[in-house]
């Protein structure tokens, strides 16, 4: 165990660092480390949860956007000085990376919902595989399918536009998209595709980065000026550290490319997901089973990350 | 491209090492990276290409023992005085890894068709994925599921061992299993489900290991004695050394362990690879599609790894 019983003060930056030159983007937990479901008891756990770990936002996924309460949400996250971001994967059954104009027609509505959602909870930020289906394909994408998620991508992105929300686009593993696996694949779709709208970019997750890129450095690097949200996660989504995963090079490449947006720490474990979505995402070990205090040592290890890669 | 036009002496020890001290398992090349089929042609221009790759031994695979004839291919592999290994992967048709007892039958027949080729190949070695479907698996597995999986595969180890043909396991990542993702969880199956029998070993992927381990160093110790097979593939399935793999770690790791068994390059394009199993593995991307000089560049990397760890 990372914390016993009291806890460090991770949020503290060491006296040695001039506070203006510390690195200090917004580090925010996702909702998923602390509770499976949103009710007004699940959020506040998982607010608070988040809040107490040292964390300024929180990441709540709105897989799907009518179980998620954006007026008991927003006022939760007042209490508790807490910003937020919001994020979601589109199933199969709606999805707009798809030749089926009803499929991608409830993708499309599903979006829109979110973005209400958002727009409503007071997020900045809405992430995550918005332009696919989660999960496995059976064969590649066609033209069709690419065209048509990013026809709905454009329209959402205008949509958000007038809301003052970014669009931020995750690109996943080969296992959980068959279109966008790398972040050079990303920042072409957004500008060739999608005609380059000024708020959509690239979501960087390590995780998935770990799998399909050549280095931390290249993928940061190939999002060009288009890198506007970036998950932290270990190669088997556990504890930060422990694995095999490149941090440090990420996080020296962030703070490389001067990058100030949020970075948000992502793990599951089938001791706090769902059923269903542990299914989904293939989490069949449980790599812990201590909410605060997995979220507590990631706070610590990326707070180390920022105040390492600091200038003095 | 890594060779033009003449071919780079890749077998060749530098005169510096004394020849008795060279680290010298044996080094084979997947099929896959040259044929997508087992035609007399296309198995000439495997077996020939790895062997001028400069690889000892060809791993070819199984999915569909009938289709590989083995008069021809023993033939041909003694013809380019070659040694062969064989592999497969079980589908969610014929899936030992199963409560449905006519599924796990199937699975045990093509398993046993797949012991018989292999032995009228003169095969040594059958690896791969023996204990289930190769896939995405819509839930956990069971304790029914795992017990029928490892009951088919003690009376394949039986008859194996009769045949003097070594098993080995080759645990995958999540998203390819639901059963075996870490080497500690397969040695823990060949000991405790299946009651260690002596001839069944654990088989090390690279790729997987980069994502569900925390080390390449942790995963070789976990096999202890039992290592038998290991695959040498990059993060995302390309050349070797590019991406973010830690090969350098898992070749000394197998030195310190005295690891002598074979070590195969595995990697896959679309170019070579069929569709179906280019949609099962969810090759989306060409990585390559020259054959010969992706080969000659993994007989290069790997020839240099057992180099630079051989003693002096």
């Amino acid at each position: 165990m990372w914390l016993t019983p009291g806890r460090i003060p991770t949020t503290a930056p060491p006296r040695v660092v001039k506070v203006g030159a510390l690195w200090q983007p917004p580090l925010g937990c996702h909702a998923l480390v602390f509770s499976g479901s949103w009710s007004r008891d699940d959020a506040e756990t998982a607010i608070k949860g988040a809040k107490e770990a040292g964390f300024d936002m929180i990441e709540i996924p709105l897989l799907d956007p009518r179980k998620v309460d954006p007026t008991m949400t927003k006022h939760l996250l007042e209490e508790h000085h807490m910003r937020s971001s919001n994020s979601l994967g589109l199933s199969f059954n709606a999805d707009i990376n798809s030749e089926d104009s009803e499929c991608v027609e409830r993708g499309r509505r599903l979006l829109f919902e979110a973005l209400s959602t958002a727009e409503a909870i007071g997020t900045r930020y809405l992430c995550g595989v918005l332009y696919s289906a989660l999960g496995k394909y059976s064969g590649p994408s066609s033209p069709r399918a690419r065209a048509n998620a990013a026809r709905v991508l454009r329209e959402l992105a205008d949509a958000a536009s007038d809301k003052g929300i970014t669009l931020a686009l995750e690109y996943v593993n080969r296992y959980e998209t068959n279109l966008l696996n790398t972040a050079r694949d990303t920042r072409a779709f957004i500008a060739e595709d999608m005609g380059d709208p000024k708020n959509v970019f690239v979501h960087l997750d390590s995780y998935h980065a770990h799998i399909e890129e050549n280095s931390m450095r290249e993928a940061v690097l190939a999002c060009g000026d288009r890198l506007g949200y970036v998950h932290i996660g270990e190669c088997h989504r556990g504890y930060l550290g422990q694995g095999s995963c490149d941090l440090p090079g990420l996080f020296r490449a962030l703070r490389d490319v001067d990058y100030n947006g949020p970075i948000t720490f992502e793990s599951f474990s089938s001791a706090v997901v769902s059923d269903d979505l542990s299914n989904t995402l293939a989490v069949w070990r449980n790599l812990w089973d201590d909410s605060d205090d997995l979220a507590s040592h990631a706070h610590a290890y990326m707070q180390a990350q920022l105040i390492l890669n600091s200038k003095h």
